[in-house]
Order: C-alpha cells, then structure tokens, then sequence
C-alpha cells in the first residue's frame, strides 16, 4: 500500500517509508467493522494489535474481532501489555514497540494496528502513535465506540437536544464522580473493575440506582445487559460499563 | 426480512408485524457504514430518513451518505424536519411520521431508518423510536460517531488511561461550558452555529485558545480542520465542532 502523498512529510524520501495505520474495529462484533477497516486490513504490509501478555492469557481481543479479514499470511506483531489493573503500561513497554513498528515503517511497509473500539478513544494506539506521528505518515480509521455500542445494545437514547454527557472513568475519586452525575444529562462510567461496589453505593446516594444499565461486553457473544441493581458482585469485568440518564430523552 | 424472534412482544402475532432498524451510517464518508448497516439496508422492506424541510434545501444527508446501497427501488419515507436552530422540532412532527412508520410495521414491513453518524447519540431517531418501541420490535445498529470521527480526522488522541470527557452543546450557558472546561480532561463542543463566538471568547478567557481544534464536516468532501485560533467569522455551520485538551494525552 502506498502511503498518501498528501499526508507525506516533505523531508522523508516520499516512495521509500510506509504509513501507520491505526484501525478501529468497533466494539466486538465483527459486522461492526466498516468498509474502510476492512479494505485496509486488506492492503497494509504488517497487522500489529495489543494482546495480554500473560501465558494463560486469552488471545487479542482485537486480532479475534478481525480474525476473518487476516487470510493472507502478512507478519503480525502483537505488542504485549500487562494484564493488571489499572492497566498504565510503563512507558518502556510502548518505546520498544514504536521502535520495533518503526523498523517495518522504515523499510517501506505500511503497518496497520488494529484497534478495539476507536483508535483515539482510550485505546492503547495513542501511546504508540504518539512516538511515530513525526516520524511517519499516519491514517486513522475511526471506529464504533464501546460508548455508542452499549447504548444501542441496550436501546438506551444516549443524548438529545442539548444534552451535556460525560464519559468517567470509576476508577476517579467519589467527590470527582457525583459531581458529574449531578451535573451532566447523561454519564457513562467505564473501567468498573474493582470499583464497581463504590460506584453502586453511590449512584444510590444519588437517587440514580433505578436509572442505571449495566452493559457488559456489548455485541460480542458473552454480551450481558441488566439494571444496575440486578447486578450482583463487588467486582465487573474490564468490557463493562454503566449507563445513566436522571430523565429519560424526550 | 423477518422480524428477530428474541425480540418480538410475546403479546404481538409474531409473523405480522415488522420490524423498526435504526441504522447508524457513520460520520459521512460511505466508507464508514459498517458492514452490518450495509447489509441491514439491503434486507429492510423500507427506508426512511430525515430531510431538510424546506424547498430549496439540500437532499437528506443519511440518504446521501447510504446512496451506494439504495438501489433496489424500495418504498422511502422522508421525515421532514425544520431547519431553523436551534433544530428542536414540534412533537406534533414526530407523532405524525412515527403514525406514518407504523402502518408499514403494522403491515409487517420492516424499517430501516437511517441515520447520520450514531442512532442514539443526538438522532433524531430516539424521538421516533420512543414513540414505536412499545409496539414494535426493535433493533439498532450503533454508527461512527462525529465524536471520533472528528478526533480521527484531526489526529487528535481524545481520551486516555483515567481521562474524563464531555461532549457540550455550545448551546449551553457560559459558566456550564467554564466548568466543564475546568473539570474534564477533554471537552469537545458540538452544535456551535451561532455561539460561534461566544465560544472563542470563552476559551480565550480560559487559557485554552491554543489547544482547540476545529473540525468541520469530518470525514466528508467538504472536511476542514484547523487550529480555532485561525477560524475566521462568528458562525460555524450545523456539522463542526471543537476539540480541546488541557493536557495532550501522554
């Protein structure tokens, strides 16, 4: 695949380094690929794609969603990240494997990363874009996000009008958490893990517990969708998150 | 296209009645459908879609965008909808073509409706689908929304790690946008129209001027993006919005 001559940087030798692709594919199932994703997975020299790096580990998320498109033998790199939460890689982990994608890049061949979900959108291609942007052209490919997934997994209107929405992360301090609750029209609060006990006990000091959906693993096979309060447990697995609305979009 | 059994009422005769699609197409670029709005539009009895309601405005842009797929001269229903901001039309609109969208479904016709960027973020769909969910089956297929579509375009990393984001309508009051903009890692100000200016001010007044990007008609023909600080007038059209960071995500 050619890199765009638009978005060449005019002092690299045009014909001679590749373009890094990041790829959305879309929460998890594989017809929420678009058109784009799927011609590029197609074309790029060398698929890249995070997996856990653990020996017991399920294998990548991400190659598993695209699993049908990579028939044709191109060399993969699976760039292999820490397992525990919270999940911050130390940077060093990212520096070898921006490297590693760069020796690739150099020699001309595009690389594609594949992305859960958005590129941009709390995905692990930031870090690794973030080390390659000044020194290779770059496309990216946007995605369906976990965000709008959820919703429409759970036929839950996510915002209207002039709606204001906020995305959390749970694992924010409690003062952080009401304060959008008690100010945004809709928030959806992510990463649960370990938090998902503290953020029940408040959304019921909010008032807000029959408001709120538990989506789990939105439409892959294991996808689970229930009101909050069925939910039982102190812990939620990583793919899962909660939508709340205080009213319902009219 | 039979209506999906999981989901039928049990109170409804389950052969009879058809099924309601909201089908997300993604940012604008038709080579952002998903692979499963391609398909759904190619199975549904009838297409419908939002227009603008006026004799000299511009086709539907969801039909615009869909177009590749729509050529099997199946029945269409356009739901016309006022273009005057702020763009909240009179329920009496929605009554009425919910109405019109029954009869198909009543006939056992399945419907496709097709919509712009994500069904369930800021569509018009939700005040469609609240109107039928009750009496009719009900499937979405969530879309590429502006929101990393934008970002995408932009090449602007949007959220990562612990990052909190909003999306607000420029609509809104100026100490609701000064306290989102104090409080989130990453704002991205949606419906600016003629707030245009209002929102410069804000941001200049914040500090944040150099840090916000303006994307116009993402992923479309017409696609611009530049830093706001080089936006010249007071209005920005329907489809632009504002990315900002305090902090770029590292």
């Amino acid at each position: 695949m050619n890199p765009d001559p638009v978005h060449q940087k005019s002092t690299q030798p045009a014909a001679k380094i590749g373009t890094l692709w990041g790829i959305g594919l879309g929460p998890g199932d594989p017809q929420l690929l678009t058109l784009k994703a799927v011609k590029a997975i197609g074309l790029v020299d060398v698929i890249a794609y995070s997996a856990p790096d653990a020996a017991d580990a399920p294998p990548s998320l991400a190659r598993t969603i695209a699993a049908e498109w990579l028939t044709r033998g191109v060399p993969e790199y699976a760039l292999r990240l820490p397992m525990v939460e919270p999940r911050h890689p130390a940077a060093a982990i990212y520096d070898r494997a921006a490297e590693d994608l760069a020796q690739y890049l150099q020699q001309g061949q595009s690389v594609g990363f594949l992305c859960q979900g958005d590129p941009l959108f709390y995905g692990s291609f930031i870090y690794v874009m973030n080390r390659l942007v000044e020194r290779f052209p770059l496309e990216i490919i946007p995605g369906v996000s976990s965000l709008t997934a959820a919703a429409a997994a759970a036929r839950f209107p996510l915002t209207g009008r002039t709606d204001r929405l906020s995305v959390v992360p749970a694992t924010l301090g409690d003062d952080q958490i009401a304060q959008s609750l008690a100010r945004d029209d809709a928030v959806v609060l992510i990463k649960l893990g370990k938090n998902l006990a503290r953020i029940k006990a408040l959304l019921e000091r909010q008032g807000l517990m029959d408001r709120a959906i538990y989506v789990e693993r939105a439409t892959m096979s294991e996808q689970r969708i229930m009101p909050l309060v069925q939910v039982a447990g102190d812990r939620a697995p990583y793919f899962a998150l909660i939508l709340v609305r205080r009213m319902a979009v009219e």
